[in-house]
């Protein structure tokens, strides 16, 4: 778990990460050992630069030592379309490479995609050693390390694996289970309740953590509500960060068996593209009256719930969705709970009791204690007086591969 | 905020604590502050080892240096009607302490009690200057400050006073509001649910927040319950913490206005005393049944919700409680958050989410939003998987007094 901490004065901010993230059999002395994860941590610090722009790219990081251990050149994914992390570094370095060492996040991509394999690459510049976080899931690209071990580079993998796939969880969700990464976010008091008894909710967390859910809608492709949502709060669901407008806004999508999203919505204004998912069997008069201001999906339902969720989300990974924000309420988060659809957890939890009122999450299947949904916190920020939870379900799914060593 | 981190593998544990905790005109030049500082932690450190002995006395530490600045001698306040924490860190300095400092977390008394004023100790010692962390609020007490001015000593008051009154929580309460301090306890998944839908609840929270939980008791005067935790989960209520048992087990209190503790109930056991309120009109064959097994107190009731809360801790007050440790459940935590009672909130967080069941608050007075009870979080810690989390209620009351400096 990583806690991070702020003092009061708000001035400070302290990240403490566990240190002993190396898995396997680490070959080299223990200095090196402290040099890897110095500059692997480096490099995991620079892919994340990439986060909200390279979607449906992960974000990757790479830092280029020259042969004396000298940092030579860094660089990290920007966009889709743009050169991978590793191309960047390299031509920063320019000669200082050969006999080298590379570090990064991602194993380097051994396809012609929109750009050329980066195998070829880091063998071209005369890199001698490779070190690699994150193993690549994607059938299609992986294979660099192995291209690379061929050609007598050393290469060495599962260096800070937790921290770098942490920072790609969307997109190796993505990979992995072939359906979009879900986070669902949560603003809840204490004793986990989203609004007092008389329905009222304004301001239960602070400015800080609102700030912080448009930074968090800026880094996902797709904002998902359900229509009671919609229907209470008449949310923009865009995404406004304090930084100014992000490169692009993300889809819009609204949960909505019977298209009743309301024709002066906010969330079918021109801020950002919209997407209402309706069932297959909806009234069609008001499916078109939806139609004209957004763009509609008809999705199977999920008897008695509402619509397939699974359905939503391969609707979405069809329009290359990798990160889906879920902002509840708490009708449709119990749902995407109850499917297993959930990924990540972020709790904004203010410091403050109620005592009655609405659940922040709804039925999700539970009847008894052994069926509870088990997580495991991953991190902890204060954010202005409240606090940022984040947790993930357990076990993670999936991953057993990227963990093993070769 | 204190955010104290531990590793995921649990063997490393940093803590974070604000560093400029300095009140008031601050006097001398930056060395000495950071040297005040230091001792004055290490103080507070050694008034911490008094925790859950010293009841009804505060905990005090104290450093004393030699007129060069080394450390001569420390001392800390063990139990009540032993040597105060001066006198104990005096006599480890012996001649050593004359022209020396004293670094103390409670202004030195200037009455005799048990034992003589700490205030003559120090002038007979001949300590030059003296650094205060929190004023005596105690009318009796107070005045050592002056004193030890008046004989020429130098004293500086307002020396990392948020973190002495912390230690000091409970002392500080009673004796500014005249009754015990009240910490209410609760477990609870991340969406605030202490069971399942079925009523289930077994091992929420891990073994480590269940072994904290006695540490908690262990450190309380009392531990309080309501009629219906006892009814529903039959608890001992005693405190087993890790280190073995403790040097005295804490009262036990059950609130029960009719007097409905089974004649079995683990809580009439002999492993502590215990305490049964019942309502001054209760029946009474029933309340002789239950004074068989215990000790009975009748209480005004408190319409329409039970006994009156403001007798209990006055009737527990008379009993030199100090500290005392709410365990609920959630109906009784409420009322004591409605009346006001709670001075502390201590929340174990486990990450799970359950969707539906109990609520680990009931009804406390708020019906909307602006009435929120509203609080700060102190720490975070890392327990087991799960979270501690401690809150106060804001604004802190009654304590504008002593971060005035004189
Ligand atoms: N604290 C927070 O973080 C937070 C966040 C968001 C909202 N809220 C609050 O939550 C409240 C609204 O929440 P809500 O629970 O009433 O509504 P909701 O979860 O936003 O939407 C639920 C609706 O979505 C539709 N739906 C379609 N497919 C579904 C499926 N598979 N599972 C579940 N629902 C499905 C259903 O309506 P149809 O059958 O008509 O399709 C269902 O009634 C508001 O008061 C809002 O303020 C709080
Ligand atoms: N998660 C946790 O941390 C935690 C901790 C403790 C308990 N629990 C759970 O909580 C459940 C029991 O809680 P509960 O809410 O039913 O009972 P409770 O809070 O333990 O006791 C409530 C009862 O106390 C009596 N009482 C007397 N004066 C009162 C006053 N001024 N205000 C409120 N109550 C007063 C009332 O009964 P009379 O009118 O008969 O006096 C009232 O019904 C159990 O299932 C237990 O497992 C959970």
């Amino acid at each position: 778990m990583t806690v991070r901490a702020a003092a009061a004065s708000g001035a400070r901010s302290v990240v403490i990460s566990p240190g002993a993230a190396v898995a396997g059999k680490a070959t080299g002395d223990e200095e090196t050992r402290v040099t890897d994860l110095a500059h692997m941590r480096r490099a995991i610090e620079l892919a994340a630069r990439g986060r909200g722009t390279t979607s449906p790219n992960p974000v990757v990081g790479c830092v280029v030592l020259d042969a004396s251990g000298r940092v030579a050149g860094e660089g990290f994914h920007a966009h889709a379309g743009g050169p991978h992390a590793e191309v960047v570094a390299l031509r920063a370095a320019g000669e200082r490479a050969r006999g080298g060492t590379a570090y990064v996040t991602l194993e380097p991509c051994d396809h012609t995609g929109r750009t050329g394999p980066c195998s070829a690459a880091l063998l071209a510049a005369g890199v001698a050693r490779v070190v690699v976080a994150v193993r690549d899931p994607n059938p299609e690209a992986a294979g660099g390390a192995e291209r690379l071990r061929r050609h007598g580079v050393t290469v060495e993998t599962g260096v800070l694996t937790a921290e770098a796939e942490r920072g790609n969880a969307e997109w190796l969700t993505s990979v992995r289970l072939g359906r979009p990464h879900v986070t669902w976010k949560y603003a809840a008091t204490m004793d986990g309740r989203s609004a007092a008894a008389d329905g009222t909710s304004q301001w239960i967390t602070s400015p800080e953590a609102r700030a912080d859910v448009h930074r968090l809608r800026a880094e996902a492709d797709a904002v998902v509500a359900g229509i009671g949502t919609v229907l209470a709060d008449d949310p923009l669901l865009t995404a406004r960060p304090a930084g100014g407008p992000p490169a692009r806004q993300p889809l819009r999508v609204v949960v909505d068996s019977a298209a009743r999203t309301p024709a002066g919505a906010r969330v079918l204004d021109d801020g950002a593209p919209t997407l209402v998912a309706v069932a297959a069997d909806a009234d069609p008069v008001a499916v078109r009256a939806v139609a004209g201001r957004a763009e509609v999906v008809r999705l199977p339902r999920r008897e008695p719930y509402g619509l397939d969720l699974a359905e939503l989300l391969a609707e979405l990974r069809r329009r290359e969705v990798v990160g889906v924000l879920l902002e509840g309420g708490p009708t449709l988060a119990g749902s995407f709970l109850r499917e297993g659809l959930v990924d990540r957890v972020v709790g904004y939890l203010a410091p403050a009791l109620l005592g009655a009122g609405a659940a922040a999450l709804g039925p999700a299947g539970v009847a008894t204690i052994a069926g509870t949904h088990r997580l495991e916190f991953e991190d902890v920020t204060p954010t202005g007086p409240d606090l940022r939870l984040t947790a993930r379900p357990i076990p993670l799914r999936g991953d057993a591969d990227v963990h093993r060593n070769r």
